[in-house]
């Protein structure tokens, strides 16, 4: 694996490298200890719709799992973001997305043109996925005996939940700020097949994600441990202290190391 | 305030004591330090259902709390429980309410008898526990300046919102394994007065708490801060690592001491 850039940020080191899936190049960011050697416990994180895989919620929490417990995390540009597209292009969709979330948008949040594009797209980040965790455990620092989290909410869980389902190598998950909608059947039946321990983080006054679509997300988990933690408020509104209970959610289930 | 019987549990002391409240005894517990000298955050709990003020449950979260924060606990029996029944109507109560929340007993969760007697039941706590609050603020080793928090599920809901939403002395409650039901609009009152910090925690196959009777006492707490937990299966199967994040709640709002 050749990287592309690497920085170190108080001990940890945030290095960018690429992959190549289906003729496109998909990049790819790992956050690690830098004095980081042997196997350790991997977090895969999906970042929302306009972010990118180093967006501030990722990157802080990647540099903190790393310093406080030597794990190592990843994230790729999701298909038509980040580094995949132009700085304006992302400039735009920043706005329809925030505008999107915020209520502010005219029209339905999810049209049956954006269903599809949604669709389209987190079948690819399905397989990009699958590839960058084959590329960094392949990695003598990562290594394939130690467990694997999942976090993403949002497009994140709109992606992850496929991706999880997909995944044996996924030991737990944390999903939110999503819900099954009419005409995503392959949702449902992804959710369906999941059984890992789930904690899904759900805000009461989403624009997007209608209570009731949120409930049925939760509902469609085969997980026997599956938790559903509503907070008042709207999409970006998530509270601080649902970010600890990540971190005790992920150390519960991969402190096994 | 005279002590009617003392314990020590692994370098806590429980020790019992009564007070009077309309012309009845209640009997009370404080849990604290061994060696306690000197104010310190204190945990109001209320027990559930035909169990008593030393339930296991209870005993167990105050003994850790006064060993790992130097905190103290109380709870009192509440009407018609524990020391102010006989032990074979409480047994009875025992088959009663087991038989109820495992969703084998015939008829309605609550007919209106029992709506009207818990109704009287949570009044006469909320003088009952005031009281007993009283009592032991006026302890050296309690004192008045730190923070209190609330504990209690099922019957302890039941009783501890009208209790919080009397309580100025409150700072952040813990609730679940309740709704609200027709013909309680006591509750729906007394939800909607509570500012303070809420952790909901709820069983999503609970037997005599349905879902949506959950969500709208939920939707009822006027709190801006306010978390609903919800888990699969009945009344009694709340996950073990909600007790954590209980601990993280009180710690999160009790921690200026």
């Amino acid at each position: 694996m050749n990287y592309t850039k690497e920085k170190e940020i108080d001990g940890v080191l945030q290095r960018d490298f690429a992959i190549e899936v289906g003729g496109e190049t998909v990049p790819c960011v790992i956050w690690l200890p830098k004095d980081a050697s042997g196997s350790r416990t991997l977090i895969v994180m999906g970042h929302g719709g306009s972010q990118h895989k180093k967006t501030p919620g990722i990157r802080s929490r990647a540099v903190e799992y790393a310093q406080r417990f030597g794990w190592a995390t990843i994230a790729a540009d999701a298909p038509g973001h980040g580094d995949r597209i132009t700085r304006e292009e992302a400039e735009r969709m920043a706005q329809e997305v925030g505008a999107r979330v915020r209520g502010e948008a005219a029209g339905p949040a999810f049209d049956s043109d954006r269903m599809k594009q949604m669709a389209e797209r987190g079948q690819k980040a399905v397989v990009e996925w699958k590839a960058m965790l084959d590329a960094v455990q392949a990695l003598d620092e990562v290594g394939n005996d130690k467990g694997v989290g999942y976090w993403g909410v949002s497009m994140g869980t709109a992606f992850g939940v496929p991706f999880v389902a997909a995944e044996p190598r996924i030991d737990c998950a944390i999903f939110g700020l999503a819900g099954l909608r009419e005409g995503a059947n392959y949702m449902q039946e992804a959710a369906a097949s999941i059984t890992i321990p789930v904690e899904f983080v759900f805000q009461w006054e989403d624009a997007v994600a209608p209570r009731e679509a949120g409930i049925a997300l939760f509902n469609a988990f085969a997980s026997k441990e599956k938790s559903m933690h509503i907070n008042p408020g709207g999409h970006l509104d998530i509270p601080d202290f649902e970010r600890d209970a990540w971190t005790a959610f992920l150390c519960r289930h991969l402190a096994r190391d």
